[in-house]
């Protein structure tokens, strides 16, 4: 096989083989094929597209790239994924009642980088919890809880930083088929056999909108089809943060409110969807998989599964039961309206570079970051809002970012004069 | 300007500025772009065309990377560049006649790579005749003789070489706006005002289909729209070589029987179609510019030129007259037919592998070659050929490639039972 070759099939419109693909992939993990000749088949790849079989190949050849999880002891294991988002402490919810319901989430978990934030971050606001956990206390740990959550301590799909790398300095990062099979490569190798994936649609997201979404999510679907995973995925709106919370600890208090039947409505209703997916995807009936993920909630099986989880990784299982020890920072400041109307945008992209410029995010991997610190809002998207309510509080330490931080929030938070309506929180499923 | 958000908009199909152009040249040719980066702008530029106007400034960002020669001084300054063939002696038929004709041509010219050859190499025959002159001399020999040939001894459009090694290995050469850039960059630099175009089209040509050719012929010619150069393109045939013979030595001889009259009707017909287009570019009217150009042939003026100008660079004009001095080769083989029939296909490609093989050119940039050696092609294309007739006659040196050059002339030449008739060699004209 020669580069210039398979570069010239794909520029004219051709579809690749498995074995081609695997071919420059490995060559170029290897060090064997240059950047340049990745970069003009990248650009090729963006312009003419990939079929099903050909985004099923490379997803495959990027998982294999590095090291495989084996989670062929444990039963009904389930990943979750997220495109990204501002506020999103899904997970946090989400997996414990997974583990209520009798499924098994054996997981690996990222970092928060730049204005997102990430679950490992978020766990860490508990002291003494741990996302490092060797091969043998993972599995075991997943078998008896159904839950075990650590940091990416594999190396899994190396190809796909290298290829994202080389994406991002080219123009080639947004491509349906390079995106759908980045994101189920580190799922493939992260071994699961279903996977539920909310893709998050709007101002705060990755896909801008709603047709975009259905396409990625219908590549990762068809992705799992050629590769026997079982793949479904929610199409969710990101136009706005999700619940009120969006910093370390103040995202787990939120998710710890939520797991206990008294958090917001949004993070809620987004958990039992998540939930239900995972349950048809495990031959459930559809009134089963409706009924199920809210009597772990109410019951407090999925409260109970979480308090065991972080005890299980070595965290202080008194932070789930009384959340007023949580180190939040003690500065406060008070954004109110200025005039009333309605709050009619609420951008959580803003939002999510006010906590960044507090200290609860990092701008560059492995800097430290402060968990105490964030954003609560208090008005949602559609609410009446009075001259003088608050609209936001921030909580700050000792004024670090503040300005900045208010800044983004003037910026974040419209209030105008007639009423909008908040979209669906779900825009649609695919699977 | 961010070299990813230049990529992006290429990659959408948007339009450069001239501005943003010359940044990609410059950037690339300073070493301060890097190749991952260009090799996918070229893909979207393979993938997404570029407008005429694209095209022009990417040409002169490309003439601007290096030395600019300056023909201002001389009067009705001509240049001519073949898209090259095999067996391709016109430049040393036309320059001449073109000198005789009142033009000047001050050109450089280029050495012969893999089965094409060179200006430079063809005259070497000239025992004394040399390519080097320094730049007071080339002006002063063009103005006095109205011809001056020298090496590439100035550095040309280095971007374009630079650009042409990246997109040989990225699948990125066959692209007609990359192609007509690099071809006329170099012309652009080397300053004439005027440049006839000889566009082959054919089996042993580039340019496989007239389509194409054309394509390719027009974006030139609007290159010299919108740089201030007159620019007109024949589009001509390429299928068999032109005239009988191919090889250094033996080229020079049949382009000395052509000045006196006595050449091949295809090889004189091209030349005099091409000094028509340079006379009509300088305002001479259809009648002149058709009937000077044989004019200059039949006084022998052309010729005198030519002598003039082998005697002004040193050569020894004796060989002008006396064609017997050349050194041929002496080794004689014959290729004859071994039944009768109608030649219908006479291989040009194989015809230079050949001449390759046989010494008369070179693999790499910078190897000997022996003038001596060549082909004679005896018959044409359409002709009637009886079993036993000489097709083609090969000029060894002591068998050296003897047994290569056997096989590729059996694959060149072919005999059938029905006449075909010979392509007309000029196919179109663009300007």
């Amino acid at each position: 096989m020669r580069v210039p070759d398979l570069i010239e099939k794909k520029r004219d419109g051709l579809e690749h083989s498995a074995g081609e693909i695997r071919f420059l992939v490995s060559g170029y993990t290897a060090g064997e094929i240059p950047d340049y000749q990745i970069a003009a088949w990248l650009m090729a790849v963006y312009l003419r597209g990939m079929t099903a079989r050909e985004t099923a190949a490379l997803t495959q050849a990027m998982a294999e790239s590095g090291d495989l999880l084996d989670l062929s002891s444990l039963e009904r294991t389930v990943d979750k994924h997220s495109t990204g988002g501002v506020g999103d402490k899904t997970s946090l919810v989400l997996t414990p009642m997974l583990a209520a319901l009798g499924l098994t989430v054996a997981k690996m978990s990222g970092r928060g980088l730049a204005h997102t934030g990430g679950t490992i971050d978020k766990l860490e606001s508990i002291p003494g919890w741990s996302p490092e956990l060797d091969d043998t206390a993972f599995l075991r740990q997943a078998r008896e809880i159904g839950l075990a959550l650590v940091g990416q301590s594999k190396n899994l799909a190396p190809a796909d930083g290298l290829l994202y790398a080389l994406r991002d300095v080219t123009a080639t990062v947004d491509s349906i088929p390079l995106i759908a099979s980045s994101i189920m490569s580190k799922k493939l190798a992260s071994g699961a056999h279903t996977i539920v994936l909310d893709v998050k649609v709007g101002a705060g997201a990755f896909m801008k909108d709603l047709e975009s979404g259905r396409r990625l999510a219908r590549a990762m679907v068809e992705i799992g089809q050629h590769s026997g995973r079982n793949v479904r995925a929610l199409l969710t709106d990101m136009d706005t943060p999700l619940g009120h919370m969006a910093g370390n600890s103040l995202e787990v208090i939120e998710a710890l409110a939520t797991l206990r039947g008294e958090g917001p409505q949004d993070l809620l209703e987004l958990c039992l969807e998540l939930a239900r997916e995972a349950l048809l995807a495990y031959g459930f009936s559809e009134d089963e998989a409706r009924a199920r993920p809210l009597e772990v909630i109410r019951s407090g099986a999925a409260l109970a599964k979480f308090r065991d989880f972080v005890a299980a990784q070595g965290g202080d299982p008194g932070y789930v039961d009384d959340v007023s020890k949580f180190n939040v920072a003690e500065g406060r400041l008070e954004v109110r309206a200025s005039h009333g109307g309605y709050l009619v945008e609420l951008d959580a992209l803003e939002v999510g570079r006010a906590v960044l410029a507090l200290g609860g995010g990092r701008e560059r991997k492995g800097e430290p970051i402060d968990h105490g610190v964030g954003v609560e809002v208090l008005k949602k998207v559609g609410e009446r809002v009075q001259t003088g309510d608050v609209l936001a509080r921030v909580y700050h330490r000792e004024g670090r970012g503040l300005e900045t931080a208010e800044m983004m929030l003037a910026r974040a938070l419209k209030v105008g004069e007639e009423a909008v309506k908040a979209p669906p929180l779900v825009l649609d499923r695919v699977f």
